[in-house]
């Protein structure tokens, strides 16, 4: 790389790049400089306007391009269920599902006091404000991190008091792995939330 | 993604470089959605000047900013052996050793008859206008697969004729490894190629 310092340059901000390391990064770098010219210049297009045109959804924080998301806008989609996730990339992964029709909560992030970050600093508020009316459950599909459980025990305290049903989605199994990998606390959590036939 | 188009559209473009895979590319989009704008603008700006700056060196072929690339211009190269490899990254992974003080010449391919790939299709002409005066060998570096060895066949019967000393890299057992992992043409070529001590 040390011939050009432009190649150098693509490197070192695709490495920024998270699953991307030094090596890849010199991989795609090189394969770009190979590219024909349309396909950098779609990609490094692309880019800016990702900036240009992505925002918030007012109503779930998802990221859209309009003022109200395609899935709050939806007729097909009941607004009584709301899903709380902490990224958009979790409603995509919920999505995949098709199981769930109800509506979303995007909190971008966690509460975590060890990295001083509060209920201010995630879309909790906007959350309560939806709270009303004719919400009759929350799915909270939060990971089940030592955070996440931390906001599940903040949220369902703060929801509780509106006459809200709570739940939050399994820990267990994955499935297709095997209980013997699994390690003891998933498994112990797989036991007590085990389903009655 | 499916509540933004522009997001879907940089999976799409991150999708096609090499080592991102769909998942990896979603995930890519949904962090640079979440970047600082001046990050995305850097690899927007960065990939753009890539195809305005880069061009081929006009001697060895590697990749450069200028007429002529560094290491063909540095004084303190040996201009006497010249180390043929088949993409500038091979240039790169070499200089990393920090053993060779002599040139390169990048073929940007390989000869591969199955592919329609001749000599022509490479950099093999302009590896012929270099081989005159003071170059005394030339180290072949190519990959060895059934296209380098083809092609390692086709370019010493083209250089044998000009009384240049011509060598080609070790196959062997990789640093590091076991010997009982390697494949038997591994063995075989590390046997046939073994050094009295």
């Amino acid at each position: 790389m040390q011939t050009s310092e432009t190649l150098e340059k693509v490197a070192e901000e695709l490495a920024k790049l998270p699953s991307i390391g030094r090596k890849t990064a010199n991989r795609i770098a090189m394969y770009l400089a190979k590219s024909p010219a349309e396909e950098v210049v779609n990609l490094s297009d692309a880019l800016l306007q990702l900036k240009d045109k992505i925002r918030l959804c007012s109503v779930c924080c998802n990221i859209t391009e309009s003022e109200i998301c395609s899935i709050c806008d939806s007729a097909k989609r009941s607004s009584a269920s709301i899903c709380i996730v902490e990224e958009p990339g979790d409603v995509f992964a919920i999505e995949k599902t098709n199981e769930f029709k109800g509506k979303y909560h995007v909190l971008h992030g966690i509460i975590s006091p060890l990295d001083g970050i509060g209920p201010e600093d995630i879309k909790v508020k906007e959350l309560l404000m939806r709270l009303s009316g004719d919400v009759e459950e929350v799915i909270l599909a939060l990971n089940p991190s030592v955070e996440g459980e931390y906001t599940i025990t903040y949220l369902s305290k703060l929801i509780k008091p509106l006459n809200i049903k709570i739940s939050r989605i399994a820990r267990g199994i994955p499935v297709g792995t095997d209980l013997e990998y699994a390690d003891e606390i998933t498994i112990a959590k797989a036991i007590e939330g085990r389903i009655t036939l």
